[in-house]
């Protein structure tokens, strides 16, 4: 069976974690942390990088700086998963929903200014497979009604949005503030984990409270204030140094990894491109591409599930993604601005192809015979 | 020097992570995820647990089911680590801050009745140094004003209460939800870990909900739905499973581990017993002891301070622990029921001794005798 996703090791991991326990301390913001923070932000132009627990506890920390409470609105594309939009429910905000492109899973800039109302405090845009959102449009619409720009750049790590200007930037340090994920199925992984960016600087002193259960012990540890103490709302947001130790290995090898991952995303674009039964990735001019995922677009759910059903009996896991999320059980009655189509058409046609370093040749070539052959 | 805390490796951590990545899942909920779960659920009698990648996330997901909102009041220690207040002001609720005992850091049982009033939701009760509160007393008030009982069990991992008819329970299995951590300066380590406790069996279904991020993905896994979608709110609760997996490894060697601590923590009793100046731990008949920590309470705070000098002098580490929360920045404008003599006392006085796995005797002998000169 090829599964549609394998971990991998780099092989410096464990010896990582060694290092890390050795040091006397594995709990949050240690040596590795610090090293891991550091390489983004030299990396990518991130102002301040926070590691987390999770992408979704990233997002829960902008979802605080942001300072929602009820009764504002957060614009949240529907095609996406439940964690762009969990932390703005658990601030008791009202989600409104976005659709798609006809064309690309991303959120569809031009229809976001209709959805704006006095309420509107934020605009969450998700980085569908790690392909840049318009986002020189989405800064115009959130500096025209003061709102906060949020990236779920889950997918998009070492993936870049090119302005007008030529000027280009990484996903994730556009907006005010960004999330990632170093999820199993990511490029770059721990498991879990994830880590927020901070591109504005007016919400770095308060991020690292609320990182520290509310309370302002980075400061006591610069040696800012004598003694910590309970300052502000928080959790507990920083990951284990084991976590950390374990991504460091992995973040040493991002570029071997990145090689690797977009020679499978070329073969299998080079192997599909001409099959009439399927749509396959659009990249626009602005986006990159950071080789997260490859998916394909079935003409439709019949379709879509026939072709699942022949891979598996050729030993290969593809599966289908995210559930739109302005139909789910918990929003659906909650849900107010009508039909998402777009969102609906890649929730039933949309299908991810099995994607990791190890993948080989001749299994790839398995695949895109398969698919050729359906 | 003699550190504060040194975490411990058994041996067989790297070799679990390196189990744990072969089986192709490192994402949460895993086979050590399973494992551990099992373990606890099977030696100490909890109906259900949840890993979770820290405390205070266990302790945020006993808020959001104990379905805690704005105008609730929660009655909590004021001698107490920052989370056990802060996943219930994340609900918006209210801390009504309780005082310790004169001659025991736990909460004073006979002082909650008169901290209850209409508003009153639920009781968090802290297991300080893992010595048991008075559970039967506390469970009495509950079940008088229909509270819920929540054990913030961050340090009393195998730990127990007698109750009068002999009936002897581990701690975290007596109210209705429990949080352990599995911090780096536990008996048990993850670097940063902790894990939920569910004991009325109401709670079960909701808790696998809320801690895979308001998904019903758990019931999916177990084949009783056909698709998983969003049905709840919740969060990203759960660990890595190189959190799991280390975790494992630690599990295994509990027994040893608690043997060693416990010999530590009678040296410290025996050596210290004859010192006049100052006051040691106290075990009520109904509680045992975990030998999560050794503290001495000094006569005052300049006494305490001139102590935690001598010791630096002598290269030992020795740490005070919490600021009364009341006190805090954070809620001394919030908080309205007067003072809270015994937390200030204990903020002022208890002194923290160097305590973990690989404590020398010969390392032991020279802060006994350090303080005994003192």
């Amino acid at each position: 069976m090829i599964p549609f996703n394998k971990p991998y090791l780099t092989g410096k991991e464990t010896k990582y974690i060694e290092e890390a326990v050795a040091t006397g301390k594995i709990s949050g913001n240690g040596l590795f942390t610090q090293k891991c923070q550091q390489f983004f932000e030299d990396t990518y132009g991130f102002k301040k990088v926070l590691l987390t627990t999770s992408c979704t506890d990233a997002l829960e920390m902008c979802a605080i700086l942001a300072d929602i409470n009820a009764g504002d609105e957060i614009i949240v594309p529907s095609y996406t998963f439940v964690s762009s939009a969990l932390p703005f429910v658990r601030q008791n905000a009202h989600i409104v929903f976005a659709d798609s492109y006809p064309d690309n899973p991303n959120i569809d800039a031009n229809t976001i200014e209709n959805l704006v109302t006095e309420k509107t405090k934020a605009i969450v845009v998700v980085h569908y497979a790690g392909i840049a959102c318009d986002m020189e449009k989405i800064l115009e619409i959130a500096e025209k009604y003061n709102l906060i720009v949020i990236e779920d750049a889950a997918q998009a790590i070492d993936s870049f949005y090119t302005f007008k200007d030529g000027t280009k930037k990484a996903l994730g340090s556009i907006g005010h503030l960004g999330a990632f994920s170093f999820h199993e199925t990511k490029n770059i992984i721990a498991g879990e984990g994830g880590m927020l960016t901070i591109n504005d600087e007016k919400f770095i002193n308060r991020a690292e409270i609320i990182w520290e259960k509310g309370t302002n012990r980075s400061m006591f540890f610069r040696g800012e204030i004598n003694k910590y103490g309970w300052v502000d709302t928080g959790s507990s947001f920083l990951p284990s140094e084991i976590i950390s130790a374990f991504l460091w290995a992995q973040l040493e090898n991002i570029n071997p990894i990145q090689e690797k991952r977009l020679a499978i995303w070329n073969r299998y674009f080079e192997g599909l491109k001409d099959c009439k039964n399927i749509t396959l990735p659009v990249i626009p001019d602005y986006a990159t591409n950071n080789a997260h995922m490859f998916y394909i677009v079935c003409k439709d759910l019949d379709s879509r599930t026939a072709l699942i059903k022949k891979l598996k009996e050729n030993d290969v896991l593809a599966v289908f993604h995210y559930l739109s999320l302005h139909k789910s059980e918990f929003y659906t009655q909650k849900h107010k601005n009508g039909a998402l189509h777009n969102s609906d058409h890649f929730e039933e046609c949309l299908l991810r192809l099995p994607f990791y370093f190890e993948l080989t040749e001749a299994q790839q070539q398995k695949i895109i015979n398969t698919i050729n052959e359906f």
